[in-house]
């Protein structure tokens, strides 16, 4: 046991910072884009701490008085003096603001460019799930669909698949998509009759891949399955995950070899959340694609 | 609804490709690095998809037939040929190593370097957690704890708290830690008696710290609270969050301000899961702080 010698620490420098208190001294003074970004972390903060106190029943009972908020909306308090009402509609994009590139890094003003408009990825999160890629080529429109890196874990005495982190990241990078580029992901959102250790991995993967993908610079835009299957017409109970392989070897002929098992399924979804991504509709009565 | 003029799609350039088969070509074939990094990824895959097979009870009855292994090990069978029992220590390090720097991006060789060995970050990756560094400085050691990020976000009806990656990734950026920091995260083991909710939560929170420490290029070690706590005498129903605040306050007096209200437990923890990993050891008998 060796000493380290940093006893007694009274006398060290040691900083207690929140994040944004930490993070203004490195903000450039003459970028708005970066003060912009700064106010909104800064106004998010103060939303939280109200929002959540008065929605969740927690010690922040005079707030809570003063207030007079329906069900669902938050309501801010900036500097003691300022209530905002925040709509849903608000939260909704402050979570999508949060998902989206660009990500200042304290050098100033940070773009995406265009590029990754013509880009479009489509991911089903679930460990058993895929990334599919739509982007711009000489033909048009290029397709591809890889399934998700996963890796078998020690869970108590059960081995279970995992999704691979360092995979992921370097399938990620071997697409060379634009800075910016659209990643629609399918939302996760379990059944009730699912059991807790589903709902885990449910929210490990989601989580894992927004990561991943907000870090790498994509702009994630989270769709509920229900939207896209709606678009495609896929949703209601008498539609079926093979279905969803029906559709998308019709949609891109050429992989249709790859979605021939059960087990396809997860590309199909992928390769459909692509495609609502990218706006392209079916049109039932004629075997025909057309972008919305 | 504007034509796409991409139907039909059969004469286009499509193509499907697993992650491995994509990534082959990109692989410099001087690099032993990254060879070894493609041989494990693929070895990675086989392993996952037989090790699961076998204790899942799906349909490979034949490998299930065929094996011998007891509760918890993988069997992998490598090219149709060779079987490689794969032990619940190699499975372990295997996860280990997917969420550790480097990541090969293609070009060859990538190193991590020494200088993240004397930084450690500690995590506890709750909603309400926090974020310690401990690095390096003149003085010996500088510790500084932040609150995690959140906004607030509609679940249903309810806003709930939610952690903000793009703001985490701007607070880990703002750090400038060396490539390789090794990030101690509290890993997420949910009581069977939080509902699914909090179930999801704890893996959408996990992961979502994983995904972007990985991408972000630190070396990720998941620690479970049991460890961390063992070596602070804190585990046991005895101990309470508020024991955690009490050792944290003496191990980093210049922080014990910030540790004052109860619902800073998330920073003390934070702060403790750091020092764990730097491997600070509390003479309990003595008020010093001694390294192991």
């Amino acid at each position: 046991m060796e000493s380290l010698g940093i006893t007694p620490l009274r006398h060290r420098t040691q900083h207690m910072n929140t994040l944004c208190s930490r993070l203004r001294p490195k903000l450039p003074p003459a970028s708005l884009r970066f003060r912009s970004l700064f106010c909104s972390c800064s106004l998010a903060r103060e939303l939280a701490e109200v929002a959540v106190s008065e929605t969740q029943g927690t010690d922040n009972a005079a707030a809570r008085k003063r207030s007079s908020g329906g069900s669902g909306n938050g309501r801010a308090r900036v500097g003691d003096r300022v209530r905002v009402k925040v709509s849903d509609a608000q939260l909704k994009q402050n979570w999508i603001d949060s998902l989206s590139c660009p990500i200042a890094d304290g050098g100033g003003d940070v773009s995406c460019g265009s590029g990754g408009l013509d880009w479009v990825l489509g991911i089903d999160p679930d460990v058993s799930g895929a990334v599919a890629v739509l982007k711009p080529s000489e033909l048009g429109c290029t397709a591809q669909v890889f399934d998700s890196p996963f890796i078998p874990v020690l869970v108590g005495k059960k081995v279970r698949k995992r999704l691979d982190p360092k995979s992921i990241v370097q399938l990620l990078r071997s697409l060379d998509a634009p800075l910016g580029t659209r990643a629609y992901i399918e939302q996760s959102i379990p059944y009730p009759q699912d059991g807790k250790q589903g709902w885990w991995s449910g929210g490990f993967g989601y989580g894992l891949w927004i990561g991943i993908l907000v870090t790498s610079g994509f702009s994630v835009v989270p769709v509920p399955s229900l939207l896209w299957k709606n678009g495609f017409d896929l949703s209601g109970s008498r539609s079926t995950k093979d279905d969803s392989r029906l559709l998308a070897s019709k949609l891109f002929p050429s992989l249709s070899d790859q979605l021939k098992r059960k087990k396809d399924h997860g590309r199909a979804e992928a390769l459909l959340i692509a495609a609502h991504g990218k706006g392209l509709k079916v049109e039932f009565d004629l075997p025909s694609i057309s972008k919305n």
